[in-house]
């Protein structure tokens, strides 16, 4: 039996002539539930009843869309069970900590955060010039687009994640194209998601769900008339053609692409705390087998004892720490693949490498190492991503060196620089090397750390999931965090002397809850 | 002799095989400087020059960019009289009172607010999130290109106008690209921005200017990685190709294009005061022979008397207003295609039309009118943009249809409506109407006004002189307005565990001002 696709409120059989299934990366098998590929009737069919629901939402008051969203968390927190089982079926991520402790919390988290924005109102920015007899605010695009990521079948999933908590609690309805390595898990969130529209009376099309189209479909869903905006988190070369679409029919598509997220290790820090640094980067590194946006997979060095000491101990720990389960047969062939680009254009194999395992999705942990004049005669080849349980430990002779391979680097997610700590026995010779490298590395990177490893995402106000290209595909949005991710999915209004009982809420001169935030005349007030 | 180009800090010789001279409007006649058609050298030398100074200008407090903005402010205030000379020749825009005592002062205000925003920091959106250790802010996002339009040769120009402070104001140096119908007057600009450049002792490359290149280097400059993003205003063709070339490099382009801007005039206003309407709409669609991005271009009205009645009083006031100059000569036989392609699509002409007079840049007022049924018949056709003092008014049978002509209609910068006045003597029939129309409108405008004409654009913080595709690129920032207009030119960059002294002035605990409002755990605060 082919699973129905969610259009307009109907749990339905797609228009398609083939269909799919999801592979269980821990035995390498085919999972029995098949899955359509939608023809491009199922898009248009999603397409028409999103516009229907998208203004209903706009009647809606936004006190609505906070109901529905922390209903559907309460349901999801209420299927954990089943949830999780069929994530771990379909990832080989494990059920605890990692799904049912770690990545569920987390999702349900997001749409709690997301409906305390919509409720506030605070994302919209609302504006008032009071002389002028102007008002504006950020309101619905339309029908948003969601493509999830492969890595995180819970808190960046199509119908659950980041991207449609914020599309959802900036007013929009979503058409969630399920990630084609986790499709029955993401089923079942559109179940849950169903039934919470039921529950409070919100349209039904405002959660649609598809599992698969052809290219060509997908690059027209992006592209179409009916389509506010669009939300992509995965593979660098999906992502470039679902732009090159959306960017020609002038619609918005927000990307968060591949990622080296360069990690730099000045001397004075391996020198009085390499060991520890071991200990934070590899449990960075291989965590979750490495499959993170963030995982920091180049690590700058600038020549030393302090760096082989720490090579050589990053080397014995990749060799002695089991290998994670790859989350799909395709990321074992790319990262197999990346290795051998990388070790082809000179990358010395310290220990991994090779093919993945014929029962499991699952390489050796590899850790390689090149210098930084090898670097620099191939940017753009030292920078291929290889992502899973791999590393490349770059040795510069310099800090001028090292900084030239920062100039060269593509934007990036994130960048991390451990220096010396305050007061440590060195000679304060980091201090100075971290502003040169700071200063090359800022501009690169969305979110810059100091001693800490990029992986964790924290759902913060002052998070920026983003950077500049090709990192996503523009600097100035971030993924996660509230208020921020709801902006990529509002459009500007300006409300030029219209009459006051015609405002928006949030514009009139009580709002609905008496608490939003307001930018008036210049000073942000509350009520 | 031809004009030299600014690079570097440098007036000189471009590198250049070919010139052009504008055109005096008034007298269709070419004026006698000679301007140079760079080669993509000149634009590679610029940009290496704008890299060095973005790093400089990262390095210096907001408040001597502010310090800049305000000397040019006053620089241009005491060039007035050559800027205004200059700019009449090139435009025929009369001198006053809308050159000298409109643009120009709009202009310097406009460059004061932007550096009032860059010293107040507030436009960067600072956020802390104390507990979890990440502040975020938006910085500099690298050198801008700036393409200014034809028609605001001081208040949108390259490098005087709104694109141009906002870009500078947030930390960018610009690469200004002369309108080709003001050279001279731009060059008047880069004079003055150049000795305040150096009054102020900032980077002298801050400000560069070049007149024209091929399509072709215009397109490479905008998608050059050197780049940090692009506004520019004007024609669509052209901001598109520009577009698609700046898109496929993943570099942010800001376009201000063409729009209609409809004006909806509900049976109740005409009914009640439709003579006071009869002059707001004839001042604002020929005010400056109609050449405003906002210009209302296109009126929707219901069947009727009083709708006839307006329409004969609009032509009675094109019949007997003499025309305006227009900018160019390209203008002119762009606005006489543009009628004829309405006219061929069937509009009826009622007055004007015909071809540009001999001894000047200037067209006949022009009125056409058409049903919405014939609207409906093709709706792209007859949104064809006439730049100019042309106007068209759509008669729809009912309600029903007026929506509907809107519901096709494309993104544009402004939508109005006109309804009966609260209290006046008529039905009220007015108000369940625009309820109809203003819930179709919205969606497709940036600003949404009633009982007014889209053609003033206030420089206020509510302001959003935006919109949907393809009036602009992007639904979600605006080109007017401090400190909105700012963010397009910025990067959000998060600090995450990043040690207090490190971390950029703005998101330490003290700030430069004291004064910046910053969102701290969820509250606005300011110092």
């Amino acid at each position: 039996m082919t699973q129905p696709v969610l259009i307009a409120g109907q749990w339905r059989d797609a228009d398609s002539t083939e269909t799919f299934q999801a592979t269980d990366p821990n035995k390498n098998e085919k999972l029995n539930a098949a899955f359509p590929v939608s023809k491009w009737s199922d898009c248009d069919a999603a397409l028409d009843a999103a516009v229907a629901a998208a203004a209903e939402l706009r009647r809606l008051p936004a006190e609505k869309i906070a109901e529905f969203l922390e209903v559907y968390a309460d349901r999801i927190a209420a299927a954990k069970d089943a949830l999780v089982a069929a994530a771990v079926a379909e990832t080989g991520l494990p059920a605890s900590p990692r799904l049912a402790d770690g990545e569920l919390p987390r999702t349900t988290g997001q749409l709690r955060a997301a409906a305390a924005a919509a409720r506030s109102g605070d994302w919209a920015m609302a504006t008032i010039d009071s002389q002028a007899g102007i008002r504006s605010c950020y309101e619905p695009l339309g029908p948003v687009c969601v493509f999830g990521p492969n890595n995180f079948p819970f808190a960046f999933g199509s119908v659950s994640g980041g991207d449609f908590a914020a599309a959802i609690a900036a007013g929009n309805p979503v058409i969630g194209k399920a990630n084609s390595s986790h499709p029955e898990t993401t089923r079942l969130f559109a179940v849950e998601a169903l039934e919470a529209l039921r529950q409070t009376s919100l349209p039904l099309a405002t959660v649609q769900l598809i599992y698969r189209t052809s290219h060509a479909d997908g690059e027209r869903l992006v592209s179409d008339p009916r389509v506010g905006a669009t939300g992509y988190t995965g593979s660098r070369n999906a992502g470039l053609k679902l732009k090159a679409a959306a960017d020609s029919a002038g619609k918005p598509i927000y990307l968060e692409l591949s990622s080296v997220n360069p990690v730099v290790l000045l001397p004075g820090a391996l020198k009085t705390r390499g060991e520890e640094i071991v200990g934070e980067f590899v449990g960075s590194a291989l965590m979750g087998a490495g499959q993170f946006c963030t995982n920091p997979g180049v690590v700058l060095m600038v020549e030393g004892d302090a760096t082989e000491n720490f090579i050589s101990a990053v080397k014995e720990k990749y060799s002695s720490t089991p290998s994670g389960t790859l989350l799909s047969p395709a990321v074992a062939s790319s990262l197999s693949a990346s290795i051998s680009t990388l070790v082809g254009l000179g990358a010395e194999l310290l220990v991994g490498g090779g093919e993945s395992e014929p029962n499991r999705c699952a390489l050796a942990n590899t850790l390689m190492r090149t210098t930084g004049q090898a670097f620099l005669s191939d940017p753009d080849g030292f920078q291929t991503e290889a992502f899973g349980n791999a590393s490349l430990m770059v040795v510069a002779k310099d800090v001028d060196e090292l900084c030239e391979v920062i100039s060269r680097m593509e934007g990036n997610l994130t960048g991390c620089i451990y220096s010396e700590t305050e007061g440590s026995e060195t000679d304060g010779s980091d201090d100075a090397a971290y502003d040169r490298v700071a200063f090359e590395l800022i501009p690169k990177v969305g979110r810059m750390l100091n001693d800490k490893m990029p992986t964790g995402v924290a759902v913060s106000a002052a998070m920026n999931h983003g950077g500049p290209y090709p990192a996503t595909g523009h600097p100035g949005f971030t993924a996660v965090g509230v208020p921020g991710s709801l902006l990529r999915f509002g459009k500007l209004t300006s409300y030029d002397n219209v009459r006051p009982s015609r405002l928006p809420a949030i514009l009139q001169d009580k709002t609905p809850t008496g608490k939003t935030w307001r930018r008036v005349d210049g000073q942000w007030v509350q009520g």
